[in-house]
């Protein structure tokens, strides 16, 4: 299956790691790219990826414009969008008029207003649309959320998520640091910087795994280092529709840290613990029995799980193997299009789209209100 | 030294553990005590441990008056308190009234008035008095405490502390479990269940590790068994007097986790990680190299962590141990007494004192007036 | 109960090990002593201890004596041997001689012939003997024993088991370090320091577990720092009688190591794997389910193990408590003497005898002539 | 660039691995196979690849010989040997006579001569080499290695290292799983099932990491399931040149392990330890400072390992890029070929080469001979 990419060019890191989650299972080619807004730089990215030059176009409007008059048969099949966050949603735009499925970085939009013309502009050309929350595709977190959609768990009482990081202690985004530079700037980055970046990674991790949806939340963001105009610390209280409670903590400022997502749900009758940095292992706690810990392709892993695997227990699966399996299942609801384009997850390894792009955007401006707030609570929107 | 017991009758938990520890050294000897308000229960557990049957007191009013009867080479050297809350004030007044040195379960009163009143108790008589939070015993943790004290991990800007349990998950308080029936009773426990027993120690432990102050703080209390009086489980948000920020969540409604205390501490320059299921560990990060694990009695430990060490680095020193500092700590006090009733805790072990009392009875108070407040902060009380 | 003290003065480790774990539960009392060789030594280690002058002892041979003669009500009931290697047996016979129970510690004597005269004046005096192998109390080994004897790994097919220490990797024995001065001196040691020491712990535990016994095996002992008459690092294959095999390896030498010993037992159909610096701990690993983790005091553990706990689960036990485990054990034999003198373990927490004693010194002297012998395989003795 | 494959049709477990890693960095492309000894089969899985039908070739005579023909800048530039052992010296010996460099799987051969004669080939040839030891890639064991060469251990004392597996507890090769059936043929397999498929793999990356080289073993190989030809489980005493010492265990019948590969090595300063299973995580430990963990792309990875990482410290690199490593060094000697054929490995990521053959091949052979002998100690052959 052929696929092209909007940013990503050289220097980027998430590109990167899109291109070799593609590569990885030999069913996807990238065969042609906007890697930049510097057409120059845009070629010289394309030409290091040994793409067809004439395929390396100066600007993704360029690119959707002149791949849709490809025959069908040569011309992309979908996009990947990888740029800053203040294109996800202009480029995903023009992708969707031009009749190309999307798969994009989160947050999908800079603003719930625009993900939800997002949403409109799905219903309006029936397209599919992929949103790379990488982390639901560990085997270990396929194999969580249907051990709680099973019950196993009992009735959800209490969530603990955390992410946290130390790579913003210090002021890099003013010594150079690409990364940190667009991140830290509203203007690319949105209404924040921690919660947009990975606290909305965790808030999609407890609701995707859970099935609760948030229905108020309590926040706190901080600035920690001199001079930011964004958050790079903050905490959220959570409430669900059900009744259960959470708390959400991230941070980029954990000196020491590296990427540690973590996530702990506590049912009446079990719960389950999952670190993203040995995401091969899924410990499941009782009340009346000893711990269990599953692990990747191991006895104890359902179907669903397995088809997310690629070696045998033992032979640790890591990141890139997880983003993977986000291309592998878009992919297949490419291929299937349009037959199934509403067919359900299980079908397929789980994508999240754009009701997780929905919540996520939600999310974002709520929790930057509520920190702005001096309620407590604060009304989670209705998406 | 002889020191004399008032609670612990048989069938009690904490009893036995002070008993313990208060044994280890062998410097320490019961020598009396009123270890039930029923004085037929209270003889019983007496014989049991072999006591003097004439020194098994029926009421500890009487036991501090006989002893105090007694001439000064056989009498009680202090009193261990380990009753359920609401008699610790009682107790220990008597006890001060009478002469004699307090050493007293946590939390130190019923509310911060009384605690207020303990302290001017301690003031008037001059006498010594010991709280007993067992974690900051740990050589880990003395270890923690002089390492952020001496600014390794400059300043810090982040505090993230949990205590989880799962034990209170059902309702044992109605099925005969003595431990949950009181502690979620709210004339023996006081304002909070799961706050005021295992909350505290982790606020405890948070500013006796940081030596930073809270002020502020934002707090939701549950109850998430039916029928409960007390929360069982909660979480606040902490605001440091230096700007600091923190997170502390507790439960008792976890199901599968055991008695799961962690402490992180984030600074500039530096962060650590301990928790007590695996107490000889103490994790240091750093900015720019790699991470350490400092041990018990291993190499990286100074002299004020190896004083709280009894073996060899790599022979486990577990619960029982941390709590025998305790006593070790304050029986140094009390040896030493009165010359040297106000010296600083860097000649003996830390053991908290009439501060940490203070501070914990205004945390209870304000964690639950915090809770039950539509606005998002409250003020720390100033103690 | 009342025991006294051979060895263990001031400056000794393992003697205050022993006081301790004897001290913990309140039921045992250190009355007398002969804490050294030096009678002033003795006397000053006695009075450090608090006890009567006149029950610290210029000799062993003085000490049994004076007790002997001491009205039953009085005497020390028990012996506890905490001397150097070459003095265990000397003293546990003259104990015996003087009609008194012996607890010591391991090995049981200097060479096999010797443990053999113990056994015969144990059959001839008909009292009890116990020998501190600690490892052996920990709750999750008494678990560990019952579950393979219950027949729920299958039967047993591999043994790994290791003890790896660094604290000899240095030559300390030349700069004043008592503790390695004597265990590498064969005058006080016997014929192995390695083996001697911490490797015959390593087979103990092994044998004890899983109730296999060694008939063969393969050993290499080394001399890692120059200058040693005795082993310091070594690694033995060993065949069982069941067919079974094993490597052990044990090592003073391996730098950064503390006291690294684990156990590792692999049937047909599960295993377990357990490390004593986290012995709260075992892990259960099946053919076709998930691995489990049973802890110490935790749902999954039985009434064997529970028995050898003091503190709910999650307030880690050590090693002091452990060895209390052996303390308790022994004293229960002793108090129900003589009528139970042959009882089996399963009534009463597990204690080492005299045939883990004979198994011991066979397993020390099997390794040292294995290790100098040419051929493979060496015959263990049939002991 | 492109490559050939010998060997992983459908249903094969390592081609699919071998593709994955080649694909992962976007720089390999796969033109040509012939995947299977039944053409039928190699046709249908090169379609699945997605090959040009006329490059899936019937035999790997046939493929050598037609992409010779091909034009330079079309036919494949090496080929990569995924089949089993008996098949990896004949495949290699026509690919040199037909000019192509070879990365294949180990062992490299059936026997030492049959090593030694391709050692002649590619001295002939003077083609490149590459044998597919992929643990050796992963960026722990890169930083592991060029710290032991500095020195940062000191010299080398101990080395213990360890590969268990479980799978083959019971007969599943008479079940008909197929990676078992011919791993246990000797047939195919060659001398050894445990040692040949796993404990080369535990050796070669033992004397990679230290720089040492075994002169002599003491073994033991065992066959633990009733019926097998090969040995399923094993354990090797080793003696190095320089006078350390190693403990050596493999097994495929560890029930409830996965693929467990682990390596200690103990100097007279330092130590390391590192698991294959948690393969970012490579532990230093000293004499006199405590204990450091290293991680994957995290402050102190040198600059070598930092070549063989993908992504930001925190997201776990697995199994599959640690192979890619290895197609990523192979790939950058191929093509500087012939400029720099014998360049060291210093400038580019490490490829085990005929080196590793050699020895491995040798170790397969020691190992068989040497538990075959009633002698302790076996010559290590000079290679």
């Amino acid at each position: 299956m052929r696929y092209g990419m909007v940013g990503g060019g050289d220097g980027a890191f998430i590109g990167a790691v899109h291109r070799s989650a593609a590569a990885l299972d030999g069913r996807l080619e990238l065969v042609c790219g906007a890697f930049s807004s510097d057409p120059e730089r845009s070629r010289r990215s394309g030409a290091q990826l040994l793409l067809d030059p004439g395929r390396c176009y100066a600007s993704y409007e360029d690119m959707f414009r002149r791949e849709a008059a490809l025959p069908p048969d040569r011309r992309m099949e979908f996009v990947a969008i990888v740029t800053p966050n203040h294109l996800h949603w202009p480029v995903a735009r023009q992708a969707l008029a031009r009749g190309f499925h999307v798969l994009s970085d989160k947050p999908a939009t800079l603003s719930l207003d625009e993900c939800r013309a997002l949403r409109d502009a799905l219903r309006d050309t029936g397209l599919l649309y992929g949103l790379t929350h990488p982390y639901t595709a560990y085997p270990a977190i396929v194999e969580a959320r249907e051990r709680v959609a099973a019950g196993e768990l009992g009735r959800v009482r209490k969530v603990l998520v955390e992410y946290v990081q130390g790579w913003l202690a210090e002021p890099i985004e003013r010594a150079g640091n690409p990364q940190a530079e667009w991140r830290l700037d509203p203007a690319r980055a949105g209404l924040s910087s921690c919660m947009g970046d990975i606290g909305v990674h965790a808030f999609n991790l407890a609701e995707h795994v859970t099935g609760e949806r948030v229905v108020a939340l309590c926040a706190v963001l901080n600035r920690t280092v001199d001079g930011r105009q964004l958050d790079d610390d903050g905490a959220a209280l959570l409430r669900f529709a059900s009744g259960a409670h959470g708390v959400l903590s991230a941070s980029q400022v954990c000196v020491g840290e590296e990427n540690d997502l973590r996530l702990r749900v506590y049912g009446e009758r079990g719960s389950l613990d999952w670190r993203q940095q040995e995401p091969n292992s899924l410990w499941l706690r009782y009340i009346d029995r000893p711990a269990q810990l599953v692990r990747t392709a191991a006895p104890g892993m359902g179907p669903g799980a397995l088809a997310a695997t690629r070696v045998p227990a033992g032979h640790p699966e890591g990141y890139i193997e997880a983003f993977a399996n986000l291309y592998r299942g878009f992919a297949a609801r490419v291929a299937a299009f349009p037959e199934r384009a509403d067919a359900a997850n299980g079908e397929w390894l789980p994508v999240p789209g754009i009701d997780a792009a929905l919540r996520g955007m939600a999310f974002i401006e709520a929790v930057v209100a509520a920190s702005a707030s001096d309620a407590k609570w604060h009304a989670f929107p209705d998406v």
